[in-house]
C-alpha cells in the first residue's frame, strides 16, 4: 500500500505531530510517525528485543499499539477545521493477528473508511519487513469518537 | 472481582509463570503475572510516567497488552495435561475503551467464556486502582487457538 | 443466568415493548422480547425450519440479530427519564459462535457492561434450549450511541 | 467496488450455489447469491417491508446476515480442491453499522484479507442502493475456520 489522499495543511501536519510527541508511551516503543495524508497515516517501530513475545517476534500488543495509533491519526485529518478544540478518542477496536510479525520493522497503515461528524471507522493493515519484503501480519477495525477538548 | 476458579498444580502454575517471564515486552512494561486459577488469571502493571498518553493516563496499548495477557493465560489453565507441547495463540480480540485509565495500578482480570478444543474465547475486565478505588475502564472478548508446538 | 436488575417503572416497560413490535423483521423471526429489568434484557425464538442454515441448526445471522436486540434494550433501560427523546442506535458489534445453535428455542441475555451518557457497552450471551438443558452457543460485546430523536 | 479475483471453476461455483440455496433463512430473506471469484463474493437482497426495523430501513440483522454470507463464500473459494470433504465456519466477526440502510436492495461484497490453512480472515462492504446510488452502510472483518466434515 503506498500512501494515499491529498497532503495536509502544514499547520494540521504539525499538531498531528505535536500529538504524537506527546505520548510517552509510543516513544518507550520507538515508534514513529510516518507519512500523514488526508484519511491515511503511516506509523513504524524497528525491532527491539524488548519488543517481544516468548519467540523474538513483535509482541502483539506493540502491534495493536501502532495500528490503534496509525489508525486514530487517519481519523484525526479529517477534523482539521476543528483541529484545535476538538479530540479523537478510541472507542473501540477488533485486530486479528494474521501472521508471526518477524522482522527488522513492523509498519502499521491506517485508513478511514467513513469519517463521520461525530464516530468514526478506520482499518488498519499491520505489515513486518522483513529483508525488504513486506507481509501482512495484523489488520484490524476501529471506531474513534470526536470530543470538544476540555 | 475476586479471584474465581480452583487453583492449579505447581507444575502447570510454575509452567504459565515461566511463559509469562520470557516475554520481553511485558517487562519492558513492568507488568506482573499475579493470581492464576482455573479459567480465570489477573495481570497487573503499576503506574510508571512512560506507559501514558498525551494526558497522563495509562496508554491503551498498555490496557490492551494486559486484557490480552490474562484472558490468554487464563485460556491457557485448561490445557494442562498437553501443556508441555500446546501453544495457545491470540487469534483476534476486540477490546473497548470505557473511562480514561487514571490512577496508581491497571488491573486486568480474565476468565474463560468457553474452553474449546482447539478454540478458547476469553473476556477481560481492566480495572484503574486510584486511592483504593476500583473502576472499570476497559473490556475485551478474545478468540485464542491451540496448536501444536514446533 | 437468571434475570437481574429491578423491575422497571411500567410506562418504560410499555415503550420498550412498543419499540420492539415496532421491529417488523424480529416479527418475520418469531422473536419474543421476555423479561426486562434495569440493564438486563432477555429476548427468545423458537425454532421454525425457515430460521436455519445448512444443517438444520439456527442460522448465525438469527443469533446475531437477538444478541443485538437483547443488548440494545438492556442498554435503553437506562435512559428512562429521556425515553421519549432519546434513540439508542447499534454503534457495532462482535460475536463469537461456540457452538452449533441445536435446539427447541434460543435465548439471548443482554446486560450492560457499562452505561455511559453517549456511550453503552453490552454483552449478551445466546443460549439454545435443547430437552431442558441451555447451552451456550455465542457471546457479544456492543456499544451503542443515544442520540436525540429527530 | 467491482468485482475481483478469478472465474472459479465451474464445479465449484456450482458447490457454493448449492450451499447457499440450502440456507433455508437466506431464502426466508429473499437473498441471493451474485457473483463469486476467487476470494470475492456478493449477496444482495431487495427491500421487503418485514426486513425492516422501526423506521422502514433494513434491520441490522439483514446487514449482518448478508455480510457474514459473502465473507464465507469469499473465503470458501479459495478452499476449492478439498471442497468436497471441508467446511468452513464463522467463528467470529465484528461489524460497525456506518449509515441507515435505507434504499431498494442491500449488497453485501466479501473478500478475502487472509488466506489460512487453518483460519481465513475477511471483511466485508455492506452498501445501499437507493436511486441508482450506492452508499456505504456497514462494514465488517471476520475469522472463518476449516473443519474437516463429519
Amino acid at each position: 500500500m503506498t500512501p494515499e489522499g491529498e497532503h495536509l495543511a502544514l499547520r494540521q501536519e504539525e499538531a498531528i505531530k505535536d500529538s504524537f510527541a506527546r505520548q510517552a508511551f509510543m516513544n518507550h516503543l520507538g515508534a514513529r510517525l510516518m507519512t500523514v495524508r488526508r484519511g491515511w497515516c503511516e506509523v513504524i517501530v524497528d525491532y527491539r528485543p524488548e519488543l517481544t513475545q516468548q519467540h523474538g517476534y513483535f509482541h502483539g500488543a506493540v502491534i495493536g499499539a501502532i495500528a490503534d495509533n496509525a489508525s486514530g491519526y487517519a481519523a484525526f485529518t479529517t477534523k482539521s477545521s476543528e483541529a484545535s478544540d476538538t479530540a479523537l478518542i478510541t472507542v473501540e477496536y477488533k485486530i486479528n493477528f494474521i501472521a508471526p510479525a518477524r522482522g527488522d520493522a513492523l509498519v502499521a497503515q491506517g485508513q478511514i473508511v467513513h469519517p463521520g461528524k461525530t464516530l468514526t471507522v478506520c482499518r488498519a493493515n499491520v505489515l513486518c519487513l522483513e529483508n525488504g519484503k513486506e507481509k501482512l501480519c495484523a489488520t484490524s477495525l476501529s471506531t474513534f469518537i470526536s470530543i470538544k477538548k476540555e
